[in-house]
């Protein structure tokens, strides 16, 4: 039961890193939507000066602002919902799947056994006369000069 | 919180750059038009000399206007609607999806092996069998001079 | 008798190891969902710090105690239901299947040799006949310098 | 008949090996069924060590007794009656097969002699016909620098 | 708004090249038709020099004014008309098309890792089955002098 | 006479091998049939020592008296009856079929010379010409580095 | 306009060709229809001296005035026309088709991406695991002396 | 006549061999049916020593006998019918089948000029044609290390 | 004017040579038709000697005469007309058919490039998928000795 | 008419050769009917040797007889049948079909020309442009070690 | 005239050769067919040797003097046919043929230009589309030991 606890408590005080928030580089290439990623004039075709700067401005501001409150809103509850979600995947997983699979693989290695050797019983023979067609090839080669 | 400031006033106060407007390159090679790219005439078949002047005058003119007034009047209010609407996708992404495909990766693991059992169960046979064509060829290769 | 003892003694003093609870490498790499692996916030699109933080408590306590409660209920009765299940296919293995797939196999090698014959009476001479086709291949080889 | 005796004797003198039960290892790699074959706890998702315990207990001792049980009611009976069935087994291989299978040898070669010179004869000259499509194949090879 | 000025100052007073007409060379090859490249005699059977003479001129001399008044009237209109029509599409790919495709792009993606998924769980078994069909292939190579 | 007699006292005077009755392997291999290549219990599924000493004894002693009761009934009637009909076959072998392959090869000759020649009249100049597609092959090959 | 003088008068005042009438080979190898190339007589099948000698002047004279009275009557309207033809497809093509062509251009490139990231989506993963089939070749080569 | 009686003296005279009836081999490795080839019994399936002589024995003197009467009987009517057969054949063909082949392959040969012509004409520049597709073909090697 | 009388002087001075009424070998090969051509008896069938030589002097006879009033009656027309007929020839393919195919060349050159830009865009990421399938080859090359 | 005598008197006065009357061995492999090559009897089956030599003899003179009267009867009708059929045969092939085949010769040539045009110019650029498959192939090669 | 009067007097006056009557062995190997070519007896079954020297007597001198009268009464009148073929098929081909084929290899290779052109314009792109499926194959070769 000591064990069990430093386990939970190394869990449970782990310093939560805010800076960089994927370690495991999951989302990092796919989520890049700045402005510069999305909108760009070339060369010789530029709007006022004025409107470049503020849809600058507007673009990062209303992304920056809707993310933070539907997180703030919607966040926690999905949070406690894949926690008990993926419980009980484990669990079935390790309870019910894995020993299932073990018993089907004794049970298929029987059939595996018999099947195999009908088809070689009936098929082989058939084969071994039709590679009978590859068996005499003869390949004359000149070279011209 | 106070990285955070940081970070925001990092984006907002970054002096926007209004000479080069695309530094990812994103549409420099696709939107090209100037006069030279879409009208030349060549040797032997020139027309009158005011004819051609006025003509490089006005396309310019007109291209460059009408592109700063649709832009001075529908810019702003579609940045601001990407910005919306890119805030939205990625909390989507971040908080929705991709648990979502971890864990049906987990599922489609337990159906994959038995699936995979099953299959090489029932064909590998078959064709080993039919593996024994190829396995009697016989070249006889022969040099003409 | 005093064998049999002896390795059943071995097998109920042997002592449990509590925490490398998966000595043969079967759920490692399927059953890893830590917070960590699962939800992900890029660079520019940060939540709130307590939002954050208060998501990664609940989903890994959540996630923690749902588990322990499950198997604590479930995990001994499906214990004994797996022993008698694999002791039951153990038995139908040893005594009743392998004997039946021997006699099958001195059975069907009657069967194969006459089928074996057969086939090789009226499949070999028309392969052979019809390997005279690749029998005269002539290729000239020029090279161009 | 002195013979006969002595390879009787050695056969049911021989004295029978009580620890290593599969000499020949037909069914050393499939029934393998051991607490550790089957139920597994990654890393993070472990539960109470009591359950733990009890769970491995429960296991081994219910497949242990079960099997045991089984073979005991079962097990000489079917030995019997497997001995009969591979004794009438060998009988027909032995005195009504082969023989058979040899008569039907020398038959079928006088068809194969007949049905070998009819497809020789009307199949050889098509084939070596067709075979002139790869006779005259030129292969010009230019080395590019 | 000081950059702003000199591009477009830049734009329209620089000299307007009327000796080469097709400095990007996009029409010098196509648009190739002097009395040579389309009217020829060849040696035996030639017309009397006059008519020779005549029809140069008269091929000359049309073609060249006939090009001039069509580009007199008509190319001016159609110098402005490209004008807008290129400033439209240019505010419509920079505006709406890019951003499209990029948040389309975050979309396509957690459907491709699904599908993926789902692909190589289903047809690699039986296309790794498949594959035994060419592993036993054997050549014997036999060289004739 | 003289002759013949020594055969057949040759034949009938040879001291038959009462050990070694398989003296060509005909059945050495296929008709194996033992306790040790039937039933076979793994490491860790053992039933108790009586039950595995009984089953041994019984399966030995049941197949072994089986098949000698069998045969003392069932062996010399039916190597009567094999001894006839392989007379019969012989005789039809020798002086029926074999005259009437003799016949019909002759005959088959003629067909075949007509019918050959008639093949590659009308099949060759055809395939001549097919083999045009192949002999202007060209093949330009360049090393990348 | 001084230079737009100076190419006319260059085009009007460049002495015309009259002995090599075909510069730029168009119709050299085409229209070559003197005597020889249409009428011959071999070795052994001579018409009279006087038929031989009348048939060539005949020939030669024949076709040397009548396609010198077609070309005077017909040759200068179709310079004229084709003059005007030409101007007429050179305008097109400079101020119409080449415009056209160019923003038909950009609007493609958007629909491409999308295309292209759609096919790679749901085509590669179908490929990629087909690719298996060809992923496990084994060739033993025999060399037999 | 001198030659002729030789060489029927010749025939009638010679010794005819009564130990080694078969010179050329015919039927030695087809017709082989001793008590050996067609019964034997694996070691540990042995049945009465008694049994096994008598068997032996019967097998080989009634195949013996049988075989005896069975060419006492039928085989000098055979050796007559297969005379007068053999006569008739070779008759036919020296005297009917060979020049009647003779005169139809001096017919099919003309049929055959002509016939080939057709062939040659109307699908050798087909096939040239159809040979344009291989001769093109640009191989790019590049050696991955 | 000079120049045109010479080479009409040219070529009606030219000196027919009716020696070598074939200079350019159009029907050298093709029309040989000496009685050694046609007629020949091989060694053992010769007909009687007066029949062969009256045969060989009626057919040069005949044909020597018959082709000579043909090409006098016929000859001088034909001369005509064929020179009349390649006049016109000449002259519509020089005015007419070369500056038609030099327009046409000029449209299917932007039909060209749009349509080349469809089928690159829609089929190219088709194909470059599909080219997956071959991208993953593994050959394990073994060689017996 | 000297020539003629001398060819027919050695044709009538060569010698015939009534010992090895087959010199360009039509018949030696095929008419081969011995007794040795119908009826054998391998070791082990042996008739009577009363029955062996009766059997000999019977069949050689049956045959031997039965051939000789037949030619005897029907062989000098035969040989005039044939000698004036080769005659016809003969008179129509020289005088007929050869010079039949010269004149259909020189007809197919000319329409072997037009028709070889209409396909060189209708199926070569179709081809050609098949070809283009072909051209881009890029095979990367990688030495595993 | 004097030219022609010496090659119809070298035609007339050449020495017809009565012994070689085909120099250029057109009929040589066909029209083979002596006695020895088309009936032969093999060792072993010989006719009476009276019979056999009159079968070749009669063979010889019937087809001899048969072919001799066929070719005295038909083979002036066919030599004369023929003589009267050969040269109206001359004409033909001189005079009619070789004229025709040239103006219409003029008239086909403008439509071979045009038809040309098509097929490049829109075949090219689509099989340079298929090609890229080539374009990518990567082969791992491991040689195994």
């Amino acid at each position: 039961m000591a064990e069990e606890r430093i386990i939970i408590k190394d869990q449970h005080t782990k310093e939560i890193d805010l800076v960089n928030r994927d370690p495991k580089h999951i989302n990092e290439d796919v989520v890049k939507v700045d402005f510069e990623d999305v909108i760009a004039e070339p060369v010789g075709t530029y709007s006022f000066d004025g409107v470049w700067k503020t849809s600058y401005t507007t673009f990062t501001v209303s992304k920056y602002w809707c993310y933070r409150l539907l997180s703030a809103v919607l966040g926690i509850p999905l949070a406690v919902l894949w926690g008990f979600l993926f419980a009980l995947i484990s669990f079935c997983h390790i309870w019910a799947v894995v020993p299932c699979i073990k018993s089907y693989l004794i049970e298929i290695q029987c059939v595996s056994r018999i099947y195999s050797l009908c088809i070689h019983t009936f098929c082989d023979p058939l084969f071994e006369a039709l590679a009978k067609i590859c068996s005499n090839i003869r390949v004359a080669v000149r070279k011209e000069i």
